[in-house]
């Protein structure tokens, strides 16, 4: 008989963070005799990957999300709490709510992700969405198709140039996949729908800080994903530092000269820095962190002195081989995730608990219609397979989603008539310097 | 040769409103020898019958709503303009817009339709939100939803009741709708969803002043549609006067006895009032309102002493047969749509234009899950078949929407699973009182 067996009530898993992976680690406990707790401030699993999509109207936010109760509803040793934690007390083995109410445990697994960062500068925040929730997708989505209703309103040149600019900040995955969608959008999606302005003269401009867009690809990759993006009639500069965001446009520093770029659109695909959790445990557990806020953990995801205290995914700072980390990407969230729910399941059990390998399962970034670029197992390519393979890799994740089947059928229907019937303008704008 | 012909410029025709009787008036002119400039507050024509899916997360907004840019993409003499009319000059034949702009006309269509009516008791709006735009549906969607889960960790007793309890005021076709299918979710949906609460045990009010649901509908339909929408788990309270609408609930009068209603969630069913563009443009033509704003038009749908002045739809008082108005319902939109396109091309031909004649398809409303009524050119008859008449009416409207494959896949989806993937909670309250 186990050890656990002889307890009256089984542990509490208390879970926070209903992304990749929150989600897999409460998956992989099903049938586990524990007792899970998932906390998330939204009501939902976003398939983060493409949010992009829906950011630009090609899918809507139905497509890529699934409520946290319908996964779980019919795996009973999981209670799903909508609410926001606000801190840790390792002594009392609680965590607090921002309601005022507090849930014990006995593991505790803090899986909360990342959020925006705008280089210290919060005040160019509402100039320019970042792009890590639905609400985020729908403002984008808002913001971009408002700037071409507003350009064919316009009756000045000048500002009408300003509302056809569009500058994405950042040139890793996210920026690149905007730069590329907002280049199919003009050229292809919106080309007769205007009367007055020709939107394929929308000039969309993809801006970063270092010397090749997809900096931590191979250099050959990130050439070829210039090469592409550019085909698509996107202007990437490269060296050029974000200096100030603002109604006007953004400013920028490049070989040491600073430029205006007029701009009523920009998005922000650059920083993203750990969710200020990590750095509450931190104060409350004495663990450390770095400096974009991720906490260390040690091979088995604990915290240091605290061995039922566990960071998973984009908030952990976890040493993979030689000097390199355990990548923020979806499948290292995914893998931590299903690590854990076996190690818990293994402590339980009173048996020996395996370090976490990441297996890395390669890079997949996509940059529009037929362009990509992988490196999966060495094996490095771009282009209409490289695409492929990330259309491929991305359905098959999606399998958890009862409505991938409609996801694929809007997918293709997109494909082949060039349409993206969810561009739609919803919601109040969160500022009031952008378009009605 | 037209007289037509011999103009310079094709007739400007202006109309206002992309719901059903300004698109179908906008789609029927084409190829017309006009220049049609359709002007509306939002970017999208939304099928205003499955409004009510979506509050409700069977649907997505976009499954129920087209791009005003992508219907008339391929259609040349179609301009498509988001902005807000603020007054009409007929003097000048031009139309001003919020923005301080102008809009000429040679034929002004007027089709604004109605909004939501609290009784002129405006300050119950942020209580109680109607369902007229999308952004009304995402908006009732995310208090039911938050309901649920503010019960979920209410740990008093008599607040939980509160935020499981829902007051649907008014019980005409939309009000029935949303109360059935709120059942459906309480009953079905989320029956497996939640640890603490049982939605089962929610309760549902449907309240009207009338003497009986559907009041324009026959009487032996309006008892099968509340014995249906009862079978369902529906208290339904007729003549029964709500007299306030506050953060605690609905105020009632039935009897001459007084009553509050605790409720957290209270869904407006029950009024509409037209546009307030009817009035302005009664200042300005001369043109007498009825008292809900309604603009007197004659048998052409032009309003009296300006012949090239049209007002279509919910926004039109006409007389139909006897002492009978056209209805406020879509299919009477649709046929003045087309009627007016028909009539402005004999116009310009210099042929006679016969009036209008309303053609009456019969009436039929949805309850939930295979309940429903219908009154179809004499045949009465509730229940299954009506639902299924209902389902493929609808579906036939929808053949302008290109993603019709995309709602009847996920219909069947929903009808067979009992899921509603769609329940998102998104966007930021209108209510500071209302749930988080």
């Amino acid at each position: 008989m186990s050890p656990s067996a002889t307890r009256s009530n089984p542990p509490r898993v208390v879970i926070i963070g209903g992304g990749f992976a929150g989600l897999y680690c409460a998956r992989q406990l099903r049938g586990a005799p524990v007792q899970v707790t998932l906390i998330d401030r939204t009501n939902h699993h976003v398939f983060q990957p493409l949010l992009y999509q829906v950011a630009t109207g090609g899918l809507s936010p139905a497509n890529i999300a699934v409520p946290l109760r319908g996964v779980f509803r019919r795996q009973k040793n999981v209670t799903v709490l909508l609410g926001e934690v606000t801190d840790f007390s390792p002594a009392e083995r609680l965590v607090r709510l921002a309601d005022g109410g507090a849930v014990e445990y006995d593991y505790l697994v803090i899986a909360a992700g990342m959020q925006n960062f705008y280089f210290g500068r919060d005040e160019w925040a509402p100039h320019a969405p970042g792009l890590k929730t639905l609400d985020d997708a729908t403002e984008m989505r808002r913001r971009i198709l408002s700037a071409f209703e507003a350009a064919e309103r316009e009756p000045i040149f000048a500002e009408q140039v300003k509302w056809l600019t569009f500058v994405v900040v950042g040139a890793g995955p996210t920026g690149l996949e905007l730069a590329g969608t907002l280049a199919e959008i003009a050229r292809d999606t919106l080309r007769h729908d205007f009367r007055r302005i020709n939107t394929q003269k929308a000039r969309i401009l993809l801006l970063d800080g270092s010397d090749r867009v997809l900096p931590t690809y191979v250099p050959s990759l990130s050439a070829s994903a210039k090469r592409q993006v550019e085909a698509l009639g996107v202007e990437v500069r490269l060296g050029t530092m974000v200096t100030g965001v603002d109604p006007e446009g953004v400013r920028v520093r490049a070989d040491g000269v600073e430029q205006l770029i007029p701009a009523k659109t920009v998005l922000w695909g650059a920083g993203v820095v750990a969710s200020p959790l990590g750095r509450k445990l931190a104060a409350a557990t004495g663990a450390e962190v770095d400096r974009a806020g991720r906490v260390f953990v040690g091979d088995d995801c604990s915290v240091a002195g605290h061995p039922n205290i566990f960071v998973l995914g984009d908030l952990a700072h976890q040493i993979w081989r030689a000097d390199q980390l355990v990548p923020g990407v979806a499948p290292a969230a995914i893998q931590h995730g299903s690590y854990l729910a076996r190690l818990i399941r293994r402590r339980i059990e009173g048996r020996p608990t395996p370090p976490f390998r990441y297996v890395d399962k390669g890079s997949l970034a996509t940059i529009g219609r037929a362009a990509a670029v992988a490196d999966i197992a060495g094996w490095r390519f771009s282009g209409y397979f490289a695409w492929l393979a990330w259309l491929l890799i991305h359905i098959f994740f999606l399998i958890h989603f009862q409505n991938r089947l409609l996801v694929m059928i809007q997918w293709a229907w997109n494909y082949f008539t060039f349409a993206r019937s969810a561009r739609l303008i919803t919601g109040r704008s969160r500022d009031a310097s952008s378009p009605p």
